[in-house]
């Protein structure tokens, strides 16, 4: 890793100022689930958010190869071959990118400028971490299992390939996969083909793409990824609290019809059904809660029940609603076992995991 | 149609205003190429640019149909069977939005803000469209056929479904087609599932996806989406001349490694290979050229022969470059049997149609 100056730490945009081309460039090549997509249960692959710190890698598969190293027993080195003849498992995860929710904060965080979007929920198919790390020989007193992509940048400053690392019992659980497929076909380009990691319930970064390394570090990883980028920090001088599991979040395919333009919803009066999914990655899901007041009143939504085959997966919910002409606030909230989404941001330095709940303004038509 | 009052006009931005939420939502929603996918002649379905104008639309593909009207002998009104049974072909066909380039423009028009990535190639498959119209009967007099998406919304306040017209004569070029397939699988709900116009050489908002009905015209068609929305104006009061054929463009995938946020590209010295793609929906391609000193000399790209097979597909271009360290910019542009990109904006007051020059700065490192 080489030190380059290009920019020292994130910035936050002044009061009132527009998003940056910088932001915008950002946002154009990412992109995330247009929110009336909710209506599918696993997201068509183009449909799914997309962030990639870097370029895209070009990885050729024939002659890619899968490193696992460190304090290990065995190393290992796998061929796509040798790692696709093993048993593998299926898994319906949604997937949130913690920045999610970031260009509504204020002040706002200079990044990747999503509002609400950066969402998807695939079936990934692969074989266990867990199963990968055993064959190896993981020896004692190992702490960080760090995940390396073939995707190579500028951060900050700081040149490298992307790496992020997770604590040894997080990479061991029998759910964590090393994933070649997503929905049945071999992995998009930009999902991280060949080989990608899937963390259930963990925030995006975790969910390592293009992978081409695995190394089991009897020490604290300190890499960029984790000791600078995701963390929960006050201010600049606060080492801050690592992101990982996805905090609550209910969203509504917005009722009605847009305008182009400002992407405001108009509706016909007369019963509706509003819908959407809601998900957690830190407890299970207790209840989905609609206001369509603005948060003046609540009621509970009808969720569906939790699917036992994917724990890790967004669950429907549905509420009838009846509207009078004239405009209304819609609001929905997620509760899980250790509570709501909130109703106001809870702000941090680099905006990071703001589930505050989803408004959707709505103009209901005269009869 | 009814009108809803929102706005009436498209806005322009102030001088150094940035992006506002409203466009931003757009941003965050459709999306572009990343540009390192210029690497591939036929770009995976999630890479492709796509621009939705309202929501995509929940079309049940067993309950949809086709309704071919108007003037003509014989009215039709086919399903999904009766249209994919029918002889197909296949074209690979480069499409770009006629927005692309928007974001650049000074005064900038508020809308989608594109920066250069609104752009794709795919192989469609389908029926030409002047099959089905001969079927029918077009009858004497005929001036526009009319093609009508299921995508629903509102736009300077006019309530609509999205519509546009083709001039007779283009709707009957063989290479038309009706389209069911995007490289080999049925469209994605994003390119307009189940059932799609692709119109070889012109902009994207030609191409009329989630297809219900066809309309032939006696007169010509005065909807929005021709007369008010996609049009080349010096300013308000001039009533424009109509977007059509894509103008020439070459766009680089940026060498080197990006930063995250600035996305400045950083690059080790000695030899390189500059490379790209090149089309133009108006005239065929003559040449590429390149500049790295900022445009102030320029060479000849080495540019792929034409595929006759694929007249309206981009083509592949490459260019050897030796740099020195530090900065330098690289510029590259198309020339077609009309005429060269230009390498200053060509502004419009809706930000239509800018070709004007990719300009790609590089830092390259000391040795």
């Amino acid at each position: 890793m080489t030190e380059t100056a290009t920019r020292g730490r994130a910035r936050l945009a002044d009061p009132g100022e527009g998003i940056g081309l910088d932001e915008l460039a950002l946002a154009t090549r990412n992109h995330g689930m247009p929110l009336e997509a909710l209506r599918h249960d696993v997201t068509p692959p183009g449909l799914h958010y997309v962030l990639t710190h870097y370029d895209i890698p070009a990885v050729d598969p024939e002659r890619w190869r899968l490193e696992v190293t460190g304090a290990v027993d065995r190393p290992l080195e796998l061929d796509l071959t040798a790692l696709t003849a093993r048993p593998a498992l299926s898994a319906r995860v949604t997937i949130e990118c913690a920045g999610n929710g970031r260009a509504r904060l204020q002040p706002r965080p200079v990044s990747q400028p999503w509002l609400l979007e950066a969402v998807g929920t695939a079936a990934w198919t692969g074989v266990p971490l867990a199963a990968v790390l055993a064959e190896a020989g993981i020896t004692a007193g190992a702490v960080d299992v760090v995940f390396t992509g073939a995707d190579h940048g500028v951060e900050r400053g700081v040149e490298q390939d992307y790496a992020r690392a997770l604590p040894l019992a997080e990479a061991l659980r029998p759910d964590v996969l090393l994933a070649w497929e997503m929905n049945g076909a071999a992995l998009p380009p930009q999902h991280g083909a060949p080989l990608r990691l899937v963390v259930p319930g963990w925030y995006g970064m975790a969910h390592v793409k293009w992978l081409t390394r695995i190394e089991v570090l009897d020490r604290p990883f300190e890499g960029f990824q984790n000791a600078k980028a995701y963390r929960l920090k006050a201010d600049l001088d606060d080492p801050g609290t690592p992101v990982d599991r996805i905090r609550p979040r209910a969203l509504m395919a917005p009722p009605g019809w847009p305008d182009f333009m400002t992407r405001e919803r108009f509706l016909r009066p007369g019963p509706a059904t509003l819908s959407g999914r809601a998900w957690s990655g830190r407890a299970p899901l207790r209840a989905v809660e609609v206001s369509t007041d603005g948060g003046a009143t609540w009621g509970a939504a009808d969720l569906a029940a939790a699917d036992p085959a994917a724990p890790w997966a967004w669950r429907a919910w549905t509420a009838p609603w009846t509207p009078e002409p004239g405009r209304h606030e819609l609001v929905v909230r997620a509760v899980d076992e250790l509570g709501a989404q909130p109703l106001e941001q809870e702000w941090n330095r680099q905006g990071m995991a703001n589930n505050a709940v989803q408004r959707v303004p709505v103009t209901v038509l005269p009869d």
